[in-house]
Formats: structure tokens, sequence, C-alpha cells
């Protein structure tokens, strides 16, 4: 495997000219959309329409007439078509953490005989977090049972409310089989609630056909809706009518200018909507969203996998003994679009590499992870980062003093 | 009081130039800052800044390089200059709605033997709505007590746990004292939390001075933060220990990169962040505070007040006779940065106005609302609005059938 190779993969690429939607920077081959998702070409004109024309000159108006109060259920409806999911089951609203606030405290509510959330010690520490909030925040009568990804199907039983999982595991990468871990609870009358902050845009996702009750998402990652970029959640259809929201604000009221002082909450997904949503960050989402639904999203499973792959071989071939270790499945159906590596200094070797023009990210205690966007990530930036891995290994470069502290953001 | 004695007032005023910060339409009086604020100048080219080199050039690198991390404490430490709070008092973090939720739970939480939360009729719905919810979630143990503005001092009690009031009232533009309503409240051994979202940019605030435990305000009125712009809360330094929050999410860890599997609270304010902010949004109201840091606040009130008692006294002279009357206090020191007047059909009035190129707002179900604020409405502004108010009431231009179609944001 060469460098030419590579060049030839990425002239044969059917997705290689959507690389020319994004704004990237020169010398750089980045390989964190898993973490932040790289700017769309679109994203700056269309915000610079959105801040000088419909704030600037529509002003209050534009919530009318630029339609800014659908977006969040407008942007919904076109993430769930990545996400396979009929228009009305998603909406976008605040944060991952708080969105799933939401749907634990209701798969409780509904489920009074039932008294566990049921999830795995790997699942992103933020879900367990909330998770611990809600649960102290019930006074008690609720636990979080925590256990290993090896014992998810022995330990349903019908004391679990839901089941809570991480569809691609953020450490490894590795994918959990969604159809059969939702019949396998639903089985025990539980519901099953699943994370898909790095499955969206990077993996096939089929709500519907997994028959999913619930489901989070965030949109800054594989999806480029920018830093920080609101999240989203899904109730399904036959869900609605019972699912409602603790954070019964009044944009999820059934007539939010009505002013009355009662709580009702409007039909269907918009319940779920709380406060005021961040019309910038929400629109620059909506961008990234519109290019999304332009790409062939099984063309771009078939790019994630070879790149993938690809990265695996490389560093098979060119770093086996410099202390390194695939910590992703080797089988490419099994892995989201990201490859992981295991080093004891992990932390100090990444900080060399992004030194070095290959920006990936570490996760403590010891995982480098490296992600692909099929969108913009080429074959020769795969062989590259290989290449400058390989010479942050062999020199040690990693063992500079300077990269022994830690930045607040690793 | 004629056009020209407008003008004069205009060249006489300090804060005159300070119109220039903002990007404003032509032919539009805009009298709804306190629905949603004007554009500053700078939030244009600073996005810009943000979007193309931040996000686009810098990437991932940004939440170290840029300091993203950062924002939330650093823009709340830029507010608390605003609302007589100290460094580490204040932080931005989701909607007023969601920070409301966190710091009633903790109010219920922390004072387990009270069981009321205390508010008026006429709060802002949405905060009686997050009670409600609130409530309901905790499972019957608590009550929300909702009580007319006329007994909130003597419906205190030792079963209060909370008193939950808005300092501005959305609808008359009322102000409560807060200082002494804070210390009655405290007197009974209730905590008292101060919603400033009509407040913070309207009228001068002195959390300390008055000795305020918990508030919560919103960015994109007064403040000028763009559209949804995200909320702040704060919380005494005195009762920092004690208040936690439900929404325990990643960014509220002590160590949000160590990735442990246990919440830890982190110190302070910064417990309060749950999910990752929506940084372009934040961002966006960075530049519109550090606007405000550069006003005079006891300036700015004074103007404030010399624009509404102008607008009084104008409706007075030309409209005593058309239908309209005066829905908010007539002394300016009890009244917040808007005049309300109450019109029958006040909805199709106001769309009558909005048509004619003075853009207030309508609240249900007879509430005209204009906002001033002191860092862009002239006193020309206020002459000419009252004099298009007159021709729409005169003509009854407001009784033209497509006005009594209600838009879906009024």
């Amino acid at each position: 495997m060469n460098r030419e190779t590579c060049l030839s993969f990425d002239r044969q690429d059917p997705l290689a000219s959507v690389r020319d939607e994004f704004v990237l920077p020169e010398g750089v081959i980045y390989l964190d959309g898993n973490s932040l998702g790289a700017l769309p070409r679109q994203t700056l004109p269309r915000m610079t329409q959105v801040i000088g024309e419909e704030w600037g000159s529509g002003l209050i108006r534009s919530w009318n007439a630029a339609h800014w109060i659908e977006a969040p259920a407008r942007i919904g409806d076109k993430i769930a078509r990545l996400i396979g999911a009929q228009a009305g089951e998603v909406i976008v609203a605040d944060s991952t953490s708080v969105n799933l606030f939401k749907l634990l405290a209701e798969a409780l509510r509904v489920q009074p005989e039932r008294h566990f959330i049921l999830t795995e010690a790997s699942n992103f520490p933020t879900d367990l977090y909330v998770a611990q909030g809600l649960i102290e925040l019930l006074g008690g009568n609720h636990a979080l049972r925590v256990i290993e990804r090896a014992d998810i199907e022995r330990s349903l039983d019908g004391s679990v409310a839901v089941l809570m999982l991480t569809h691609v595991d953020y450490a490894s990468g590795e994918i959990h089989d969604m159809r059969g871990l939702t019949a396998a609870a639903q089985k025990f009358g539980a519901l099953v609630l699943w994370d898909l902050s790095h499955s969206a845009g990077a993996v096939p996702v089929d709500l519907n056909a997994a028959q999913v009750d619930l489901a989070v998402g965030c949109g800054y990652k594989y999806l480029n809706g920018g830093p920080g970029a609101p999240a989203y959640l899904f109730v399904a259809k036959g869900l609605q009518g019972a699912i409602q929201s603790p954070l019964s604000g009044w944009m999820g009221h059934t007539a939010p200018f009505a002013f009355e002082p009662e709580y009702r909450p409007a039909s269907g997904i918009t319940r779920q909507l709380a406060g005021s949503p961040p019309i910038l960050s929400m629109l620059a989402l909506e961008v990234a969203i519109d290019l999304w639904l332009r790409v062939d999203q099984q063309e771009a499973r078939r790019k994630s996998m070879a790149l993938g792959d690809l990265f695996i071989k490389l560093v098979d071939e060119t770093c086996h003994d410099l202390g390194v270790e695939v910590a992703s499945p080797r089988e490419a159906r099994l892995r989201g679009s990201q490859v992981s590596l295991r080093h004891t200094e992990g932390y100090r070797v990444m900080r060399a590499l992004i030194d070095r023009g290959v920006i990936g990210d570490f996760r403590a205690p010891d995982i480098l992870r490296f992600g692909f966007s099929a969108l913009y990530t080429r074959y020769v930036d795969v062989f590259d980062a290989v290449r400058r891995l390989r010479e942050v290994l062999t020199s040690r470069a990693w063992n500079r003093p300077e990269y022994a502290n830690r930045l607040p953001v690793t």
C-alpha cells in the first residue's frame, strides 16, 4: 500500500467532490470530525444572511417571515430522513444531555412499576451522569443499573423501565446491534433509548425498522452542525401520546402565545421543546443537514468502512512494533466511522501528532481516536496521517516536556 | 410636544452615538427590543471570524485556542457586572426555562421540609409551566401556590421553599421591589429566585445589594444577544456549596475530560452547565454584552425613563379618545423599559402598526407592548411611533380582514 494507490482511490471515490463543500485549513489532516465536524462551505454565507438580513433587518418579524418558529420541527424532519424516522418523530432542541433527561424522566414516569434504568459501563459518561442526576432528583425510588457490555441481554427483566445505550461507542467505535437489543428489551416490556451521537452521519441508522422507542443525538459531530450545535431527540409515533416532557417550557405549550396560566403540552414531538431555541446555532446546523441530505448514505458508509480498513492496514504494516494497538473492531461492519488506538502515552502522542498537522483526539485513559468523515476525508489523508503517526512514534517526539501539560479540552 | 423638540432631545442625548453601534433597517421604528434586541454592528464581523477562522480553520483546537471552553463562565462574569453580581456567580447556559427548572429543583431539594413554590398569577407563563412540570415530576409532595400580586407579602410563611418572581412584568412592565420582597421572603427562611428576563439591560439590577439568592435571565431581549440567545443563571456565592443541578451533564462535571463513571459536580457556578453549549449563539451574545459594558447603566436608565414618559405623554395628548389606555405604571421609577397599552382589538392594531413600520408586539388578551432601548431608540422614534399609532386608530386601518388571521408568533 503506497501513497500513489491512495491517490488513485481518491480519484475513483464517487464522494470525492463533496469535499469541496467544506472549508478545510491548509496543511491539516482533520480526523476529529467525530468530535467537531468541519465547516460546510455554505454555512458562512447562510449565517451572514441569517444575522444580517433575518435578524438585522427582519428583527422580530423573522420568527414568522423567516420561519424561525418552525426551525426545530423543520430541521427535525430533515434529521429524521437520516436516521430512519418519520416526519414528526424528531425535533431539534437543547443539548443531548438535556434531551436525555427529558426522555429518561418520561420513560420512568410512564412505567411506575419499573425501577431501573439499565445501561452499560462503557456508555458515554454524560449519559450516566444525566441518569444519576434524574434518579437523585426523583428521590430514591429508582436506580441506575450499570453492567458490562457483554451482560446486557442477560440483565434484562421486568424491572427495567428503559434500556439506555449509545449506538456507537465513543471510545472504541464499536456498534451495538440496535435491532436485536431493541427487540430483546421490548420482549421484557422495557422501553429502549438510543444515543445516536456517534452514529448519525457515521453509520446508517434506521430507527423505525428497528422499532426503536426513544433516541437522542448530537448535531456537532459527524453532522457538522458547528460547535455545540443543538441536539435532537426522537419519540416513536406510537409513544407520542404518552411521552410528555418534565421540562415544560412555553415553546412546548400547545398555544405558546396564548399565555395561559396552565401548561398544556403541544401535540406530538413539539412538546419536547422547552425554552426559546438558539436560532443562530440551529440554522447553522440546518445548512449541514441539507448537505447530508444530498449525499447517498450507503455510499458514505462504504467509504467510511474503506477509510477505516485502510487506516488499520497501514497501522498494522508500519506501526506494529511501536507501542500502539488497535482498540476498535477490525471488522468494518462492527465499527462506526472511527478507529481508536491504544498507547500508554496516548495523550502526549496525540499532542505531538496535532503539532504535526494530524488532528485526532485523546480519550482517557489511553485512547487515540481517529475519525473519518466520508464527506471530506481522503484516502491520501489516511496514508499521510499514519505516516506522521509512525514518525512521532519512532522519533519519540511525544516525549517532550510541553506535551505533559494537560489542556482543558483534550 | 412637537417633533422638533424630540429631535432636540436626540441632539442632547449623551447616548445618541450608541445607536451607531447597531444595524437597524431603514424605514422601521423598532420598539420590540424587549422581545428581540437589535443587531449590534460588531456581531456579524465577529461571527464571520468565529465561523470562518475559529471553527473553519481552528476546528476542534478552538475549544482551547479560541477559549470556547471558557465562554459560559467568561460571559457569565460579564453579565454579572450588569446585574450587580460578583465574578463566579453567573454562568451562561441553556434557556431561561431550563435554568429555572434547575434552580427551582435545587431550591426544593435543599429545603425538604418546605413544600411550596410561591409565585404570582401574572408571572411570565413559562415560569409557571416550568414549576408545574417540576412539581409533577417530583410526584406530588410539592405545590405551586399562585397568588395575586397584591398578596405576595402576606402569603409568605414557613412552608414556602422559594418565592419565584419576575422582576419586571412582561405585560405591564411593572417593577417589583426586589430588595423589599427578597428580605420579606428571607425573613421566613424562604429562598428567592428572580427572573431578570425583562430587567437586565432595561433597569438597573443589583442582586448582591438586594441579597438575592437565585436568578435567571434571558440573553435575547434588552441584552441584544440574538434570536434565542443562551440564557444565564445566578447563584449567590454563599449558596454555591448547597445548590447543585439536577441536569448533571458532563460540562458541569469537575473533570469533564476524565470520563469518570460517577458524576462529581464542579465547584461553584460551573456545575450549572449540562451539555455542550451552542458556541455560535453564545459568542454572538458576548458581542452584545461587551457593548453593554461600555454603556453607563444609570445614563441608560435615565434615557429609558424619559422615552417612556414621552410615549405616555404623547399617547395622552393625541390618542386619549381612540380606545387605548395606558396599562403600565405612569410613574417611571415603577416601570421597566416598556410601555404597554390596552386596546380591545390590540392584535389587529399591532398588525396594522407593524405594516406601517412601527414594530412593537402584542400579548394576549389585549396588550400592545412598546419597548424602548436606551441604546438605539430615539426620542423622535417615539414621536413618530405615536403619530402612526394615532393614524391607525383614527383611520381604523386595523379593521382590515387580513389582520384577523393570527400569525404563529404574535
